[in-house]
Formats: structure tokens, sequence, C-alpha cells
């Protein structure tokens, strides 16, 4: 791991980072490190996180609309910007990966997780000099289109310092100093890293109000669905019931505390047995229901079992369409809140890790280094589904 | 109009009422008052308003759960309880028809529109003894199924004892005094009976928290579209614009003060081009939708135009089942508020007319006595659609 | 412990009361029990708890204005009214004691607790027949004023029909069932009773939005102080820290989690270093600080170390009037919240217990039987101060 | 006015201002104005307005902590950095002063206006180079204690390199473009200026929640008391009673649409007999109070005039420390809500001067020009109080 000196900082530095082309080539090749602002910091990648289950789901939002692609990271300080004050070289940080611009009306509000300008990792599409892109983890195989429409000789010529900024993986990057939140010494670099699915949750768990007084409902047992069941336990929900099609994610759920379990089907007209289902094995009122899976039978589960005033936050971004008894919820004054990332998050989401309120360890299920092989090796296992809940490169 | 002595009212007092028996038959006959409890008063009713409109599309709905139909109602006090205070005889008053139970959760924390134990005027199913039942106008036509249920011989034999209490036209009810609101001298007994749909609209506006920074969408310019247009305007709403597939009912709300309309057709595939469209005509952001009309189309409009972080109000029950681009929504923060009845609307609705902040008058477009002529004439007025918006009963 | 057939029942029914005349005669002797209306049950008296401190500061608003003085009870159910589903005689259940008339504006936006014709358990002022009254424990050495009031000829003649629904401690009440709440097998009758001071502290906890992200400063670590650390625990802050004048009560305050504790003094000047001590102590922002003592200094000092656009609860009725420096406090947007008693909070309290996230245990340092020389010592005991934190009397 | 060159931009450029040095020697002299950013933009400025009532108020701020100042401007923008693409050279611009760092809590949690770091048009003290800062209206006799602490031969030698950033006024300024806000054609320069106190009206209507529903008190009568009238009343307040000790100021409130006015003294003992008649004049609840004065004893007549549940805003910065009787106010859960500066205020101030809702013309009841002479003149006026409300300068 090279580390320049600052007169190449100035100018951006020449680093290695492993490239994913299309499907199935690797390649680890150099390429420019964006220079160090004031304000910025230079990290060295340490643990990272991939999501394989999203990698399909998302294939075809890519050309359409930015959306989020497990940017789960924590490393450590190399170097900072001159007017960094908080921060040194050798600090652990978790990152959060969406920067801001913080002149629209929105980030003014404090919803900069709606930012339109927001410069989020790696995102396409392709805008201009992203000087202050992180280089980071995006798998190529998670663009198909992109790929296509690149055709197969735009594919061999790929430029590497325009695609650079948006896909592949890169063990260091330049990041503002204010998204670097230092790790304290009993938080993993790991546990760090997943600090970003976690601030899902919690993001979640605000939008849905999540209190001590607050029955849990979550719809999906994966590894956002997961998190949202360790959040609303740290929020305080006296009562956490889990709900997914898969036997063995639920015994996970059921490990990391959900009060209890409901197997489901797929299929739609399952869905008046399966409510009575979740309403006994809940014992009381659905006050929130979360629906990490994002799709028509899980949405429809959702807004039926939820009581009269209650909340179904949508989580996952499954369907694109839903096809929903909007109605009869409402007439019953069940809002849908839309969950999109996060903000504000770090903070907690560490304090909850340090404290230990909430423990993501368990959720690890692989680990891989960073040859070619094993980057392979790990985005198969991601794909996979089944036992994989988290897949984690140390670098 | 009989008013029954103290003796009388203990064991209820014999009254005359209209009732509308099946689709077409219409009689006048005595009906048994309740007896004036120490916290009612008994009114006499002295303009109902109907809303044909909804006669349609709640059709399905009546047997399934309980739905409100226009219970429009004002009227003069003629009697008070031994307990009541603030109301005197002579008094004119709008009334809020529902009667919430204040045990349950619900009603304590202040949403007692969800209170599951409420009495709604006339509203089925029967449950034993409504001694507080308002006798009110609901017709027959509303409840073919209803009436399907009962058989032809079932509907001959319809037992008035039991039945009286929740259809038909009374022209005396007793109410609780707390659910009614004294009018002022400037404020018509028409516009009082016109407090409940504007309550609705009253209600959506403060789930929407419409104020002086909320650029307002209405989708449906039908009487709900149109009150929510009146009172997204009193409550400060800077642009306003409303959509409806019927021209006549537009030009009705730009003569009501809508910034803007646009004419829709019924085609999904014209979405993306009526986004557009409506888009340009706001010229703003918009803050927050209506959807006045509750249906796939509208509401995927709806949540298509609206601005990241807004909120899109489902305040119409027209499609049960809806197909909506939910997730993009979503993933926009875009929340979905339902929107059902309202409470505590009643002394606003009555000071915004009263200030002259909004004026309902030129919604009634049709105005009928109380024979059985008229009755049915304002029926088929009502259903005809077109150019009746508000017909109302002057008794 | 007698038990009424329902004709005595209709008519109210014999039973005996003890009776604090004045400021040391204890007299038992028999009072009429209200009738068993059908939303009502009966319940014979099991625990009770008397808060001392408050003895002495409340004096002087006695005559004033009602204020709530410990009415912490729980008991058995003995006869249930005829239209009671949800309880039967046998139940355990915790009271709480104030009844709302669910007819002003304050009850119907879900504010019950601020209704302005509660009927609050044994309040002053007489206000005719409180026939839902219940007969509980409030102690004529409370109101030192309203004795010299009736002279001594007048106390002598106390007319028991008038007085005996506001003073005195009968074991056997009537009581509204949607006011009695069930205790699960493993929450004591005596944790029951403790429900009340617990509603208090979360209460102010809901209304300070506690949650896993609030830091919390609690002045004070009396028996409302101490119950609100336990319920801000539950609410999951991370920090709290407690501050008082007494060591003993820090000592408490320490074993039953506080992460810090601050000893100060009673002296203005000590403000500023004190401050600073919090803070270090704290070692984090002051999000929320609980003011359970209400005083001048408790506020000044709770206005100067909450964080900008932070909150400080008024919980404690200390000092009437205060000198504070709010206006620096609210050029940091710190705001007041006041905090008055409670509303929907015994389901949640019980569930805090149940759970076994609060043990209340800990907070009973006495108890005693119902004879007059018990009755006695428990007083002494509880205005004693120093180690009494609860008096539990156990009937 | 001089209109440097691109090269001259990125060094500063030299500027005339004219600096108001000690308490009584105004000299124009040059200072150099700050380079000219990608996202800044450069301002001629026209239109100012100054609070001369402030100037006493604030005085013995000055060294304690930073405090807003009357920074009222407006102005055409004559350059634009290199990535502004919504404002042109020859845009009639309103200034909003305060630059937020967008890195702490507070800015991400969407309250800029709490922000430690932000830096305010030419607010002490001193912190370095403030590159950003605008060159705006700060009379050097609002602070004596700071001269005082120069010394007399401090004074003679000030460094202009030094203070020229943060007082005196200049006519010609670098701002970030984001916080300069094109006014319509129907907007004057001067109403621009004025979006800064009705900014602090507005913010405080938000807090307050102000809506169709919310009556409204507001004690004083100056110009921040006035704005808030206005401000209220666009917000939808259907009953707003001013407050003051000046029978003119009250004249002008009912000028501009008070529905009600009282007269009071500044005597404590009178507060009893005020609030009795202020209830009077109001003639309904008070649901929020505005204090625009920040003393003792008007706090103490908004707390208990304020309804159960209500709020008082607490606007203005009078008295430091206050005597109030919290308690009583607290225990009808009336909080206390701080205001603080604004934030996302000038699109709205504009729309509402645009739509004619708010009308501030009648608020400028002086102009001058920028001679020597003048600005003492308009000093003096503006000190004089009396029937000078808003003070103007048109450069």
């Amino acid at each position: 791991m090279s580390k320049g000196g600052k007169s190449d900082q100035e100018e951006g530095e020449e680093n290695m980072a492993a490239w994913l082309l299309g499907l199935n080539t690797l390649k680890i090749q150099p390429f420019k490190l964006p220079p160090l602002g004031p304000h910025d910091v230079r990290v060295g990648m340490k643990a990272v996180g991939i999501c394989g289950s999203d990698a399909l789901r998302l294939a075809d939002y890519v050309v359409k609309e930015p959306m989020v692609i497990g940017h789960e990271c924590a490393g450590i300080i190399e170097e900072t910007g001159s007017e960094v004050k908080d921060l040194v070289p050798g600090d652990r940080v978790a990152l959060e990966p969406g920067i801001s611009f913080w002149r629209c009306d929105l980030c003014k509000e404090g919803r900069y997780n709606l930012c339109p300008d927001m410069k989020f990792f790696g995102l396409p599409p392709f805008h201009g000099s992203l000087a202050r892109q992180i280089i980071s983890l995006i798998c190529g195989a998670l663009f198909p289109e992109h790929f296509r429409a690149l055709g197969e000789n735009g594919r061999q010529n790929l430029d590497m310092d325009n695609i650079d900024h948006y896909w592949g993986l890169s063990w260091l990057i330049v990041h503002p100093a204010y998204l670097c939140f230092k790790l304290p010494d009993n938080v993993s670099l790991e546990a760090g890293a997943l600090c970003e699915p976690l601030s899902v949750a919690v993001h979640a768990c605000r939008r849905g109000n999540i209190s001590p007084e607050t029955n849990v409902l979550v719809m999906g047992a994966g590894p956002i669905g997961l998190v949202t069941l360790l959040a609303a336990r740290a929020f305080g929900a006296p009562r956490i019931v889990n709900v997914d099609v898969d036997g063995n994610r639920l015994s996970v759920a059921k490990e990391l505390g959900a009060d209890g379990v409901v197997k489901v089907s797929t299929n739609m007209q399952d869905i008046p047995k399966e409510v009575e289902t979740i309403c006994y094995v809940m014992g009381a009122k659905v006050d929130v229901s979360f629906d990490c899976a994002g799709l028509s039978k899980t949405m429809s589960t959702a807004l039926s079992v939820t009581r009269a005033g209650g909340k179904v936050c949508l989580v996952g971004l499954g369907h694109n369409e839903m096809t929903v008894p909007l109605t009869p919820a409402a007439a019953r004054e069940v809002d849908v809140i839309g969950v999109f990332r996060y903000k504000n998050t770090w903070p907690l989401c560490i304090e909850l890790l340090r404290s230990g309120k909430i423990d993501v360890k368990p959720l690890i299920t692989h680990r891989f280094g960073f040859s070619q092989k094993e980057i392979e090796e790990a985005f198969e296992t991601s794909a996979g589904g089944g036992n994989a809940i988290k897949v984690m490169f140390n670098l």
C-alpha cells in the first residue's frame, strides 16, 4: 500500500485497485486518487461488506435512477487535510458514503439523504469529474444493462480514468473528514463497516418512531430485516416478530432475539391466513411494520396486519409497482412511510455497538481476502443466498 | 313538529320519519325517538346534504365494514338535557355525527376518529339497542347488497323498530350536546350542514400539514376535491392545482379559486404525460397531494408528481386494491397518509365560515323540500353527476 | 371486608375507612361507597404508596389549585359492573386515579391529563357529589391551611358525608373499569401501585422524546428523580446523570444504574462550577434535562447545561416563581417542556415491569400495615427524608 | 461603484465603505473585498434596514456571545462565480446573512440556525480571516465595551484590514449564491431587505405551529412584534392581539390588522388585571403567545394567559435572567419555545410578499441616503423610538 508525499496528493496519487470489468473479468490496476482537500482525509480500507442479495434486484434500476448498493466500509486514517481537527492518522473510522451538497431545500431542512445532488460512493450515472467520489466496491456484474449499452468494444476499451470513479474496489480513498466516524476500541473494523446497513435500520426505526411502546413486525429476515430487528430492539420495541419465506433466515432471527417468527409462502392467496398467524404470534397489536422486502405480498400483509393509526415503513426496494390494499389501510389511517438510506446515523450506530446494545458479529457469515480468486468466490457466496447473510472482505 | 314533555322523553317519543324502503319505496311513518339523557339535546333537523357520488362507490363496502356516508346536517335545538350548559332551545347547531366511546387507546390518544366502538349516524351493522344513534339520512338505494341479502320478503317485512336506527331520514334527533356546535348568526344552516364534508377536508389538511409553504395538488374535483381545495386555501397553501376527468367540475374548481386545473383521462398510459402537464401547471414543486378519488390511476399520478420528502394523503375511498408505484415513491420518502373522517374539526370549520375564509354556498347546486316526489328527485339529481355538486334538503 | 349485594350497590354501600382528622387524629369509621355503575368495578385496595416529600412542598397549593398528591394504589377486583368485559372478580389491578370527562377540547385532542373537569382521587376543592370519586389516601396533615380555614369547631364537626370523598384512606373503592389495569402474574401489587409515580416519569420521557440517542440529565434523586432515571434508561438513553444535594440519594441513583452522579449545593453562586462538573461527568452533550425538583437553582442549572436545540422538562413542582436565565436558553432554542401527570401510561408501565426492563422494588424502603400506630409511623418516616424513598402500606 | 476584472477578484478587490468609528466618527475609506469563489456572487447593496431598538438592548451582549443585529439587506448581482447557475448579473436579490458550516450535528439535523460555527454578517468576535464574511451594517456605537477594551490609542490606530470585516457598511459584498434569493418584479428591494426581520417572525410562527386554528397573542408592537403580527396573520391565525406599553405602536398594530390591542404598564403588580383584559380582548383562548420583548413582565403575562397545552415562544432577547411563574405554566403543560433567528425562510417571505399576503411597506417610516450626515441622522432617528419603526438606507 503506497502512501504518497504531499506534492503527490495535490495532483492526485497513483494507487492500485481491483476492477471487475463486465461480468467476469477482474483486473488489478492503477488509478489516480483525487487530491486531499483541507477538510478531507485519506483512508486505507480495511473491512468492506457486500450485499449479494441486492445484486439481482437492483439490476434494472441501474440506468434509470441512482440506487444504493452496499457500500459498507471501515478503515484507518492515513493522512488528514490541513483543516481537519478531530481525526489523526491511525484513527480507525467507519465511513458514511454519501456526500451531500448542502445547498438544496432538502439538505437545509435536515433531510440530506434526499439531496438530489448527493454524490454516493461509486454510483452511476457518470457526472464528470467526481473529484471527491470514493472509489469503492461496486461489482460490474450489477450493471448488466449498462454493460450491454457499452457494447463489446466499449467494454474492452473501458477508459479507466473515467470509470474508476464509480466501480471497482480501491484500498485507498479520499473522503470528507466529517463523514468519517472514529471507532471506539471495542468496536471492530468489521462492525464499523456494518454501520452502513445498520444505518438503514436506524433510520427506519426513527421514521417509524420506534420506542418501548411499539410492537414491531419485520417482513423479511435477510440482512436488512435482521439489522432492523436488532435496531428495533435497541429502540426498545417490546415485541418483534420476523416473517420470511426462508426457514434458515428465521432461525437466525430467532437467535438474534426475535420474539416470534412466521414462515410464509410467496402465494398472495395465503395472506388472510398468514395475517391471522402473525397476529397470533405477535400476541398484541402491530404498531409498526417494516417491509424489508418491498414486494406486493409483503406490503399487502403489512398493510393488513398493522393496527389502526399505525405505520408501515417501506424499507426494501423490491417490486417497482405493487398491487396492495391501500384504501382499507388508509381508512384506518395506517400511514406508509418511505425509508431511503439514512442521515445522522453513524454516531448512534457506533454507540449502540460500543455499549453492546447491538452485536452485528453474528451477521457476518463469510470472510474473504482480496485476491482475484477470493473476490469471485465472495460474490458467488453472497449471491448464493441460503446461509450467507453478510459476506465481508478484509483487506 | 311535536315536542314531548319530560315524561315522554324518558320513554322515548313518537315522531314521524321518511323511509326509503328498498330502491324505490318511500314511506312516512312513526318511529320512537331515544330518550333524552342529561348530556343530550333534541334537535329539529333543518338542512341535510346528500353526496350522490358516494352512493355507487360505497355500494360494495356496505356489508364488509362500516363506511361514512354523507351525514351532513344542521338544525335547531328543541330541548336540552338536565346537565347541558352551553346550549339552549332555539340555538342553531351543526352536528358532528360520530359518537366515540372514549375508552379505547385510540380515543385516549386523541385519534377518536379511529375508535372501533364509534357509533356513526345510521351506519350498519346493527348492534343492539343504539339508544344514542341519530336517525338520519341514509338512502336505502345505497345498500343494494344489503337489500339483496334481505330477500324480497325480508324487505317487505322490514321491522321498523330495528332498522329505523340506520336508515331513513328523521326530522327530529337526539344527540350528545358536546357534538352539537352553535352556529354564529352569519353562518347559515346549510353551511352548517356542510361542515361535515368540510371536516373531511380540514382533517386532510391537518394530516398533510398544509401551511403557507405547501403547494398542493388535489386529484379530483367532486365535492370532496372541491372542499379540499377550499380548506387548503384557508390553511394558506400558495398554489393549488385540481385534476379531474370532468371539464365542468374543473370549471367550478377554477371559480372556487384553483390556481390551475388539469383535465386528465382514465387511461393509465397517459400518466407520464399528465405528470408533466401537472408539473407545468403547478409551476413549483408539489409538496402535498390529496387523492380525493382513490383510484389506481389518481394514486399513481399523485405518487409520481409529489416531491421528495412530500406527502400523498389518501382521502377518497375508490379502489380497494390499487396497483401503484409505491417503491419509487418510498425511495424519495414520499409518505402515504391515510385520512379517515375527521376529529375536532367543527369549531374550525365554523370559524372559517364565519370569517368568510371559506364560502361553501357555491357548492350547493340543488335544493329540495321533503315530499316523496322531491326526495326521489333529489337522489336522482345527486346520482346524475354532471353539474350537480351538492344537493341539499331543506326541512 | 364486606361485600354488598346488588341492591346495596345501587344505593351505595356502607364501608369502613381510616380518617386522618386534622394533624393528628385518626379515626376508623363508616362511609358510603358510591354505587357501582355498569362500566365500574369495585376494588379492594391492597398496596398504597405515599410520597412524604410532597407533603410540605404542596402545602401552599392546596387552596389555590388542584395538585397531584401520591395516589399510588393497586388492589383486587371484588365486583364488576354489568357492562365490564375485560375484568373479573379476583383480577389484580393497578389504578389510574384521574377520571377525565371526555368532552373538552383537550380530552378530544388526546391530552386528557389537562382536562379541566378531571376528577382526581380525593383532590380538593369539593365539587358537589363526586359520585365516582375514589376514596383514597390523602393525609389531612397535608392540608394545614385548609384545616385552619375550617376552624377548631369546624374540624370537630366535620361532616363525613361531605368530606370522606377527598381525604382519608378507604380499603374499598369504586372506579371506572377502563382505568383499572390488570397486572401480570410476575408484577406485584406493590409494583402495581408504583405505576403511578412511574407514569409521571414515562410521560416525562415521552414529552422529552427520550430514545437511544438522548443523553439525559436528571436534576433530583428523590422518588420522582429516581423513577425518571429508570424510565429514561428503559427508553434507551445511553447516558444518564443524576444531580442532588443529598449523597445518600445519589448512592441509590448509582445503584439503580445512573452513569454518573453529581452532588451539588443549594447555593446559586455555585451554578457555573457545577455546570462544568455536570458536563465533565456526562462526557457528552446533554440532550434533555429533567428538572424533578423545580427550583430556581435546578432549573437554572438545567437551562445552562442543556445543548442547543435540546429540551428541559419541568417535572417537579417546587418554586412557584423562578428566577432563571430563560433568554440565553431561548437563544439556543432550548425549549422548556411542561410535564403534568400522565396519560396512557399504565399499559407501558406494566409492560416495563413485566419484562424486567424496570424494577421498582429497590425504591420501596419501608412497609407498614394499617393500624393507627403504623399509619402515624409511616407518615413520620416518609416526612423524615434521608434514607426513606418510598413508603408503602400493605392492606 | 467600481467593478474589478477577474484577476482582481482572485486577490480581492478594493472598495469604498463607510465606517462608524467609536460613537460618533464616520469615515469613508477603502477596504478589500474577499475573492469571489466559484459558488459566490458579488452583490451591490441597494437597500439596508437598521433596527435602532436593538442597539441599546444588545449593548451588554457584545463581548459575551454573538448576537444578531439587524442585517437586513437587498441588492443587485454584479458578478457570479463560475459554478453559479441560478443567478445572473442584474438579478435583484434579498440576502440571508448567516453562513453555516454544514458539518455539525445541528446543521445536519436541519437546525442550521443553531450552528456553532455560523459566520454571521459582521458579528464579533474577530475570528481570523473571515474570507466569506459580508461587510455590512454594524454601528460601532453598539459596542461600547468593545471600544473601551481597545482604549483610546487602540481606537485611533484601528487596523482596517482586521476590523472592516465586522463593522461598517460596504456597498459591495461577496456572498454565497445559495443565500441570495431572487426577488420577483413586484417585490421591491426595500421589501427584500425586510425579509430578514420577517424571517424571524416566520421562524417563530413555524416553531409555534401557527395555523388557522391558533389564536395568537403578541407581546410587543415594535418592529419584531409587528412582523410577527403580519406573519401570524399569513399563517392563518384567526385572532391576533398585540400588547405594548406604547399607544402609538399599538395604533400601528391596529392599522396592520391586529384584532385587538391592549396597552399595559411596566409594573409587575398589574399583571393579574392585564391578564384579565387580554383575555377579554382576545375573546377566545390564547393558543400561542409570542413574547417579542423578552422581559420578566411580558413573559410572566404570556405564561399566565396562555391556555393549558399552549405555547409561549420567546422571540425577544430582553432580560437575561427572568423571574417568571414557570411552575404553574408547566403544570398546565404550557411549553416555552426558544426562537433564534431563522432557517429556510427567505423563499416563504418572498412568496408572502409577492402574493400580497404580507405588505411590509407600512413598516418603513424613514428613508435615508448614505452621506455622513444622513447616516448619523438615520441612527438618531432609529434610536429615538416613538414613531420610527423601520429606518431604511437606500444606496
